[in-house]
């Protein structure tokens, strides 16, 4: 498929590891892609050497950093030229397509809608993530985003992970579920029965309620909720797995006879879990700011580096901005 | 050790599969208890004939059933005679002390509030559930009640989940977490931020803040929510662990040299999912009613009926409601 060109800032400095792993993801993107161009911003002694040794990257020189422990607001305002600020500000300025960084998610956050701005008519801005269920890719969010949520925000945040789904994970006609504790209208808290309402009217593609056991199940395309407990879910489930998968280890070596037998199944259990890895989805993207900007896990290694790339790049290419504009001002709701 | 006679209604009828694995249940639990007195609640045919061949049996007749689907309140409002109506008025009579149900735990809740009373000082009752995480079992509460709270209700929550983890569970000092999305203070929605500064003033044992990882991980003996979040959280866990446990069954069994390896392993598996079933911790507690009322998951087998029951004279022997009706007044919170 021929692919127009993209610019994709990308964060040296985001992520556990960076700029080590963050570097070689950057390689890999460019190498499957023959049409992305990479600014790479970070402080000169990281971005030059890189720059120079690569053809399609130029380099964004950007003297701070902030790091994943930092206040958002407060980094976002104190660090002008962080690598994230420096990479937003490329986005206001026209001379980057979108913005890929495995770095602290409040502070892309802060620095998307303070630098780059809201699309029209969105009332907030949200936090995406890609649940890798086993039966489909499931869109949730909010996941942190706005703690406190009015049931309008909600029907926003349908429109936008549908326009998500839709656009860069290619799903044509996405089906929308509303996250409560049961499957009647009437059902759960003031806000679930509100945003109910409202969505029925204005969601294409909305199926109801689905419940906590229908995310990992994969019962909806997208699954909408507030950012208090969006982020709750996606940190049990990020908990209950890995906590699920240390008792499986301990389990099937607890004597030398299981140890043997676990050995045939490693690389069953480790294709499994990779196919589960939310990496794999190129990261969570910010919906409702003027500009694709996307944020990979602050373990990333250099394949998940390199898929948060090619989504961004997907984002831009299938214009994801401008679906969520059109899709926000068609249904009234602002 | 020894044990003063306690007389435990249980509903023959509560279960997908009633009454069929709850008459051997309730047969485990008289064995393993000699100071038990079952008083069987359900309709003549059934409850008859068991109390006729076991001695510390007795027959409560109910006629009416309420199925898992029906609308809680109304059902409790249109069958006066059902069995778990039947045996909330045993309670409030005082003939039993305490009600096991594997039934609907909306029906139990409506009846139990409406028959049974709130403990004083009570503002709302909460359900809790034991969530077995391997490091101790968490105490989540509220698990779906109360789906709008105010941060009053948390503190109370805080300090029942505390009275039944001190009592039936026997953590001497147990730790209390608030559920949140970030470890500071000022972090969460508008609910969590009030909850948190009256937790820190009123519940001994309060550690501040746990995040969606920290249930699994079983970072505290106690953590505290709304109702909607408890059930989103509670739903999603069950949901994940049989999603991943398929999974991994698939994984193991995609090639035949795999299924030999996986055959070892089976039991250890199996050893460990009984491990972490919630069942184990006899169900599912309602907390801030004035007599002991314990709801079993649908599902529960026979071993699961047994151990609801056990919890449910343990709740009290160790006089559960007395802690939380003290531990309210002394809270000042009402």
């Amino acid at each position: 498929m021929a692919h127009e060109t993209v610019t994709i800032a990308v964060d040296a400095m985001g992520g556990d590891r960076a700029p080590d792993v963050v570097l070689p993801g950057v390689a890999a993107a460019l190498e499957a892609d023959p049409e992305l161009v990479v600014s790479l911003v970070g402080p000169e002694e990281v971005v030059e050497p890189f720059a120079a040794a690569n053809e399609r990257v130029t380099p964004l020189l950007a003297s701070q950093t902030i790091a994943m422990d930092e206040h958002p607001a407060q980094a976002v305002r104190q660090k002008p030229d962080s690598s994230i600020v420096v990479g937003c500000k490329a986005l206001r300025d026209g001379t980057a397509d979108a913005f890929f960084s495995a770095g602290s998610t409040g502070a892309c956050m802060a620095a998307a809608t303070l630098v780059v701005g809201r699309v029209r008519g969105v009332l907030r801005p949200a936090i995406a993530a890609v649940v890798p269920a086993p039966a489909r890719p499931v869109v949730l969010l909010d996941i942190g985003a706005n703690a406190d949520c009015k049931p309008e925000h909600l029907v926003q945040f349908a429109l936008m992970g549908a326009a998500y789904a839709r656009t860069v994970l290619g799903v044509s006609e996405p089906s929308v579920g509303l996250l409560n504790i049961g499957e009647e209208a009437t059902k759960g808290s003031s806000l679930a029965q509100a945003a109910h309402a409202m969505m029925r009217e204005r969601v294409r593609g909305f199926i109801g309620n689905v419940e906590g056991r229908d995310i990992p199940a994969g019962a909806a395309d997208v699954v909408v909720t507030d950012g208090f407990t969006g982020n709750v879910a996606l940190k049990l489930m990020e908990g209950l797995s890995s906590v699920l998968f240390a008792e499986i280890k301990s389990a099937m070596t607890s004597t030398r006879i299981r140890t043997l037998a676990a050995a045939v199944l490693k690389r069953p259990l480790r294709d499994m879990r990779r196919r589960l890895d939310p990496d794999a989805y190129g990261g969570a993207p910010l919906l409702g700011v003027r500009r694709p900007v996307l944020i990979g896990h602050g373990s990333s290694g250099p394949e998940a580096i390199a898929a948060g790339i090619a989504a961004s790049a997907m984002a831009v290419r299938l214009s994801l901005v401008d679906a969520i504009e059109a899709d926000i001002a068609a249904s009234g709701v602002a």
